[in-house]
């Protein structure tokens, strides 16, 4: 922590802050310069807390350095990203994972269908909102339970796992029984309560940012659940609201890499929400693994007319398959593979 | 709706767009134009879906002009704006409501002299935060029950309804036999499940808007309570993320006479989370009811730097007792009061 | 400046570090910490270069603690805030400037009806565009010189000083024969041309803050303006660009008591293009003066279905009257003045 | 033109508004509806103006449906891309463009060092700044005629057309003298008198997006330019301003494929200045090819270290080489090509 002084601030200002650090078990550090000068605070392990430093007299700014989360940080595994094993995916590792189906699960035999044509591009998990959420309270809101039941059906069928999302803990409590992977949305990315129950969960968790998150929320969102011990979450890159009127969120692929030089964690994106439309989510998804990703999840419908949420963004099968051709010859050029073998 | 058509549309297109339309029970008009054509639709009472419709061949754009929120709609009420009774004060009438109070609840003593000085100038309601949204994990995270206790005291002894969040169903249920009105943080605007949570609830809600919500989404959000039976929210804007890194967030003042025009709801605001910092409170304080506010929710401390949360944008008593004369003096401007009298 | 290190870094790395800062005559101080090391910059007068210092080996982060401008911060004048001479009026004293006119001149007669109306409400200068910036080509772009020479004889009768904007160097050399304040637009405030050329021009230039330009960017193009010599800035906040769609631009009211407190400058605003429409600029201006706007610059119009530009922004005379006086009640409320006197 | 009627539109409004539409050679359509009406507007061939319609009683909104610009539009060119010759380049054609240079030249043996190895890994053009836009007055500010005089050189040795920027008219005069293509920068995006002054050059422009330009607000800057004459357009998205914090700027990769559906014009990314930091410069060039940029601009220096503006965000050789590599591979899934062919 670097506390920067007021060009006014007097000896005894200076002495009492250096009195308020040594209180708090730190040790302050003098900096005289020519026009301003500051005070260093060191000795702390984790983030510097002393709540009343910004109050006193004299102090102009304070600077914080080290960064407020642990477990999710590179540096706590010296550098290494962890890979998590999701059915015969190792999600992280050299094969950026491949992951699609319909926003919404909207009739058993089509989801059956989507599921067998999937797994035959080289698929390797299942998407489907059972519950979904939605801006409006009078737009359909999925079908629940008999939903995560026909994804099980689908898993049972074609061995791809599920990817569902919860909205509360009673949903939890159902989805954990079905699903492989809990989804947690951009907008319950900082609902601390569901966080911290799906830390207790024993599924891996992808969990999408915020539509106006920064990359230190995000990994504190993370954070919430890594600290309540399930390690295996996946961020998802999934756009962010800016001005732009042109897409239906703007996808920030910087925050790929950066994120990889951040955390430990691996890092995947969504190139359907942000496209708005079905045209664009083929180059944000070649974007999204051109910058770094380690898998996409895509939004995929075998005949989007019938789809009962976002069909104008779900790609059609033809369209899924040319992507992940296209996904494969991007992710070779980085040295890497995409997905399974198609079949 | 009005669908735009691609200049290359063919007469077929045209009249499959067409049966589409009156497939759905709605009524097409086509609309010929020198260089583009459209088709209208009408005969909707509400939102007209047509989900396959921006899939169909020659269809460049479909606009919507039926807003989709209904209970919140200002034309609902034929232009009355909505008043709530909470405690002596009538919410959204012509007296401007005053709210403040710790932002969390961090010892009795102080909490109870906090509400009394409040209470002799003039504050109607005593905010206090016993659960907090905090970013980071191992943040300070709230007393929970023994903090509603703390707030029941304050009220048992000055009148003052209490005003306290909630972020999931568990702590609902105790928020709802201690407190008056329940706050809904900005992070769980859409939490879909906790706004249905608190639409079966039986007391008010004072609602607030997301850091990066259009005012249809925050509207729709109000919809979600109001469509469970709950009437009484009164909407809060306190700022919005932009790009501007000099203050927390962007209050957003034009929100408020844009809200008012839209809704009946009552809508205050909060100077000082956007304000992040004591010295911005008061200037966005007066600026949000220069503005047409219907009321204040400002962040007050003793001792601030005893605050375990948000001390530096804590005003002292000095300093809300100032802050109260200016408002009392703006709102006289346009011509209504502010809070209860001074004692 | 202080140069985080990586907690990797070396004592070589470090020492090369050092040396490199003392090379460009500055001080190191290393400053030890449990976690992570820095080492600190002073001996800079202004901010300090040292081009190559985030490409060392070791470096993790620099933050720079000194602000890139001299001339227009507070600490130059010592804390005292300018005012400068305006026709009749004092920009930046305790009366708030009170400046209306037409978006643009599009008629002689129209615009000294309108003078004439603005002084017999108190109004103490005339805006009005002879040269205008539009976003589509084909739009209106002005009178050019015939809409200077109106102004000048809307001023010659009312003794009004005149607003007006200028584009470019040639525009400029008109604009300085005619007008009393040079304007300068918003989506110029970063063209570094101009801003020197208007900093050898011998008038006060009214400089709008740009449409995502945070507060340094601001004060570093006012600097531009300093920098060649000319003092008689005021500073112009009129809403920047974020995702909201409620309005055409979000007055961000924080900017103006922040400015105050880092510039001596006069900061004034605009509430007719944040507005976009009529019925918001009297509660933006409201709110912009409760915020502490040294003034106001408002866009007013005899008859706007008339207005060849923004017309469904403009106020009508009635309209303006109404807001100077709630203008005036405000501003008392904070102990100033709002324009001259009516008559 | 759609114009949305208030519910309580009376037929005498409506008659009013069908008038004035009539008397603008323009023709009505009254649609009927059960909440709420609207008149469609038809008979332009342009964007229909009638300036006093939003005026009217009884008009709630008006949705403009044909779009401001047309000479920049893909519809004029009835689908075709246009291609420019540039140097041995064809820019928008399958191959895409590779141009690459220091931020600002700084040395002519440097320069020529730099545009000889950029050759040999196969550039089609020289980037470099003579004039610089720099934040902060005090900042170096370029080179100015000798800069362009160093880069003719090296043009002469390497036969590397020259891209470099102008900022007024009185620099565009020298550009023209010694550039093959003037650059237009982001702050000067609706600088409308160098928009026209260069639409009057000789020269191909590369006009680069403003920080926040909405694409209508893109291409009717493009639109000006094309107006006075010069086709020779190539637009550069180079990142917007968002909330941000952990780039410079975010990369807008999904601007590249919409603005390519909407104009004719080549489209190609500058990942250097979204960057702000050399390790995300490769990753956010393979994002845009992957998005379909049409080319890339990068910034190269051979030793950071010594560059006056920017060098925490130069590529040094080996970076550009291996960066250019990649994209070749990036291109080739997409069946295109990137740059000459390595020497």
């Amino acid at each position: 922590m670097l506390i920067v002084l007021k060009n006014s601030a007097t000896d005894e200002q200076i002495e009492e802050i250096s009195r308020r650090i040594s209180d708090a078990g730190l040790t302050p550090g003098i900096v005289p310069g020519a026009r301003r000068s500051a005070i260093t605070v060191t000795g702390n392990t984790g983030v510097a807390v002393i709540p009343e430093i910004t109050e006193l007299p004299g102090v102009l700014r304070v600077i914080h350095v080290t960064r407020p989360y642990r477990l999710a940080t590179l540096e706590g595994t010296e550098g290494k990203h962890s890979e998590w094993q999701i059915g015969d995916a190792r999600v992280g590792s050299n094969t950026a994972w491949f992951v699609a189906g319909p926003c919404s699960v909207d009739d058993p035999e089509r989801l059956l269908e989507t599921a067998r044509f999937l797994k035959s591009i080289g698929a390797q998990a299942l998407r489907g909102g059972a519950y979904k959420p939605r801006t409006n309270p009078y737009a359909f809101q999925g079908y629940g339970e008999e939903g995560l039941q026909w994804l099980a059906a689908a898993r049972a069928e074609t061995g791809l796992p599920i990817v569902t999302e919860a909205m509360d803990e009673k949903q939890l409590e159902q989805v954990v029984q079905y699903a492989d992977v809990i989804q947690l949305g951009a907008r319950n990315m900082q609902n601390y309560s569901l966080l911290k129950a799906v830390g207790k969960a024993p599924l891996p968790v992808l969990l999408k940012r915020g539509l106006t998150a920064t990359l230190d929320e995000f990994l504190n969102a993370a954070e919430y659940i890594l600290a309540e011990g399930n390690e295996q979450v996946i961020l998802c890159e999934r756009g962010i609201r800016t001005f732009g009127d042109h897409a239906r969120f703007t996808l920030d692929v910087a925050a790929i890499p950066v994120l990889k030089s951040l955390t430990h964690l691996p890092v995947i994106a969504d190139p359907s929400h942000p496209a708005g439309t079905r045209s664009l989510v083929e180059p944000l998804a070649r974007a999204a693994l051109a910058a770094g990703a380690d898998g996409l999840i895509v939004e995929v419908h075998p005949d989007p007319k019938y789809a009962l949420s976002d069909g104008q963004q779900a790609l059609r099968f033809a369209d899924i398959d040319l992507l992940a051709q296209r996904a494969r010859g991007i992710a070779s050029v980085m040295g890497r593979g995409f997905g399974a073998a198609a079949t």
